[in-house]
């Protein structure tokens, strides 16, 4: 473990496919003469300053040469892992950038496993664990929320959140001891109800970040948005308008499969994916019950139901109903009436089901027209609270990992509130403090285990 | 076009997708200038040394962070393009990296054209036009012979062989010319024997880099083998025996459709693209006369067809010739004799054609104990002559593009000799000679067109 942690790492570390240019990352106590061996510049790397850029040719073992390449040097402790390290940019081809890493791997590195270098900026305390998955998640970020909110944790946000919560624990603690030690002779020198106000404060600021994770994953993760309804309601219809009406189209998602459209799209800086379920029962040769089973599967994914209904035909509550009945109870409803182009001047039909479940968005729209889209974005915005109207430096918990350890600090601190309470001696309630403390350790990785490391690094791409 | 070669271009130059690292290079006069709009670092860029690395943040108009960022700095003329130019290391994802790419192009920058930063290296002077052309080869290498070719000719090989044979030529015409001023007074500076000697040899170079294309484009895109035959004559076990003998397997081809297989392989170095076509007839509801056309289309591009025949059975010498009757006239033939651990001792059977066209190749194998896949995979080899006797330095004509204007030296060479032969005057036989020069000169880019040039550069992938 410790020579694994610390030996010479080399990968790819641009995405794979051709480009301009690919870059081969190397890190290591001795990546700079590793790197020696095989390239040929005006001068030896291991003789130039950090941060520098050198012109030069990597080379096969016959001094063959493998491709022309820029090198650029790092010293330790001014670089990405904190080690020294070289970033080889080579041309950007799959074949030649991969003959350039086998280079370096012939001359003495090691193949990095995925996340591997950003796991050696965690443990030479360059960044926490915290910052660490924000890496990730900024990489894999699709829209413009799930950017800040990563860009945010990245540079400490919540980890200063944490540090913070965690320091006033820790006085909390201390004076509890104090106390502790001065209990026999009958002092007290906290009051107990300053004790008791302390702590509530804390549990209102720890679950402050717990409710932020009701949008936080939203932001980082985007919404899902599943439009049903009977055939010839017009779902498809309204999702060719949605995206057409987007100036923010993003690109095809990988999870888009022949069985249902799958479009996502960017509404007030949130990702939007949109599935259109048109296709699930209709295709040629699906069996009913197949359809039925994918779109139940779909269902209890679903952020966001929008029950498209015809305006021109009677829609019963418990056709309504049952086109929802397979959501998870906090999936939101949208009941979108379409082509109301065709109904002007009559609302009589709609009110048959409108007054179903206060808490369902109702839209009247036209997909034809075009009127009433925006009526059905904003709903879709509002449905999951992902409004504009929050501040964009919001802090946000994405991670359920991160939610979870706070859940604990909570519990914790409802026990030692519980112990306080009860009039438990303080030794008592210092306990559950420390156990607060010991989870939000966990956040950013003070306290941490191989398991929860190999789970954060193994998500990450090989080279970062 | 004078504006558009000299403002500040930008452009993602490593290739689309999630990595750990994205590039956005941005060149031009004003290039440093520009990023230092948008970058947050200790210093301003502007005030930096070339060939240096520094850290920063890109912000957006609202000085908010969309990017914690390493800025290469490069000057000119010591950069890629000859000019002042910056690369912004980002985060490799693809909002991310749109991001910063915005966030530069509303600082003032331009989106690039394809292949504009080489466009501008060229016209810099840094490298001439078959320079710029092997950057694309060596970008779209797949194979190790594809990727020593186009090294060579970026490194200038071919352009050396180019200046050399312009030189000579040059030389030649000057020689003419001095003849052309002294011929009133009747003497001969240069024997007229010499001049017919050194057009010749020089006809005899030209040719040599002539023929060298023939095995040069196989180097370059690799060479296309066809599998044919009867069903159950073993084609698709032959084919998946070639793939699971080599260890070097290449990733699957854009190429690759749903009714025929092609996977890649690298032989001695070469790419070879196998396509079986047992699907093209077999498939469930494909009309035969359609699979037959598209059998035609594949094999008008085959560079080899290998019949796979059973040697169980009676095959006649009509139905190969029958199944390679659509092959390209330059299209090498390989007979595959399948099922050979059925027939051990009799080899009656295969004689029957074996006769046929002495220039095809002849395997006998069983793609079931793997006997003779190392004689089938020679068999390719020499089929096309790509064989590993040849030095890997030997100077190979990879580009249609250059092969047709040796072509027109060549022609312009025999004109002249032609012309010296008929005791024309020596202006007549320099004329031919200058044209020849011109000729040379296309392949370097020295003469040259903005249409050749928009062929060039418009096959280039953006930012390169």
């Amino acid at each position: 473990m410790i020579l694994r942690d610390h030996d010479t790492i080399a990968a790819i570390a641009t995405p794979l496919g051709e480009g301009a240019i690919a870059v081969i990352r190397i890190s290591g106590e001795h990546a700079v003469g590793t790197v020696d061996e095989v390239f040929r510049g005006h001068a030896k790397l291991q003789g130039v300053p950090g941060n520098t850029i050198h012109f030069g040719r990597v080379v096969d073992a016959a001094e063959k040469t493998v491709d022309e390449v820029l090198a650029a040097v790092f010293r330790s402790p001014h670089s990405y892992t904190g080690e020294d390290s070289v970033e080889i940019s080579c041309h950007g081809g799959v074949f030649v950038a991969n003959r350039v890493l086998e280079t370096i791997l012939r001359a003495g590195a090691r193949q990095a496993d995925p996340g591997e270098f950003t796991k050696r900026r965690f443990l030479k305390g360059k960044i926490d664990l915290s910052q660490a998955e924000a890496v990730a998640d900024l990489i894999h970020a699709r829209s413009e929320k799930a950017l800040w909110v990563s860009i945010g944790h990245l540079q400490g946000r919540l980890s200063t959140r944490v540090s913070e919560l965690k320091s006033e624990l820790m006085h909390l603690c201390s004076l509890l001891e104090i106390e502790l030690d001065f209990s026999e002779e009958g002092i007290s020198i906290v009051a107990r109800a300053e004790v008791l106000t302390r702590l509530q404060k804390l549990q209102r600021k720890v679950a402050d970040l717990i409710s932020s994770y009701e949008i936080g994953k939203r932001y980082r993760d985007g919404v899902l948005v599943v439009l049903v309804g009977k055939p010839n309601s017009g779902k498809s219809s309204i999702f060719n308008a949605l995206l057409s009406e987007s100036r923010a189209i993003v690109s095809p998602t990988p999870g888009t499969t022949r069985d249902y459209l799958e479009e996502a799209l960017s509404i007030e800086g949130v990702l939007f994916r949109i599935v259109d379920t048109a296709g699930l029962r209709e295709v040629s040769g699906f069996v009913e019950s197949e359809g039925v089973a994918r779109s139940k599967g779909l269902l209890s994914r679903a952020d966001v139901v929008v029950v498209v209904l015809d305006s021109t035909v009677m829609s019963s509550r418990e056709e309504a109903l049952e086109s929802v009945r397979d959501r998870r109870s906090d999936c939101q409803v949208v009941l979108a009436f379409n082509k109301i182009d065709l109904v002007r001047g009559s609302v009589a039909r709609r009110d048959l089901i409108s007054m179903e479940g206060s808490s369902w968005h109702e839209v009247r729209l036209s997909a034809k027209t075009g009127e009433g889209l925006d009526l059905l974005t904003q709903a879709l915005v509002d449905s999951v609270g992902v409004g504009s109207s929050e501040t964009e430096s919001g802090l946000r918990v994405t991670s359920l990992r991160h939610v979870e350890a706070f859940r604990r600090v909570d519990r914790s601190i409802q026990q030692s509130i519980s112990s306080h309470e009860a009039g438990m001696t303080s030794e008592f309630v210092a306990l559950d403090v420390r156990r607060a403390v010991d989870a939000l350790s966990e956040v950013t990785g003070e306290i941490t285990t191989d398991d929860i490391l190999n789970d954060v690094f193994g998500k990450f791409c090989v080279g970062k």
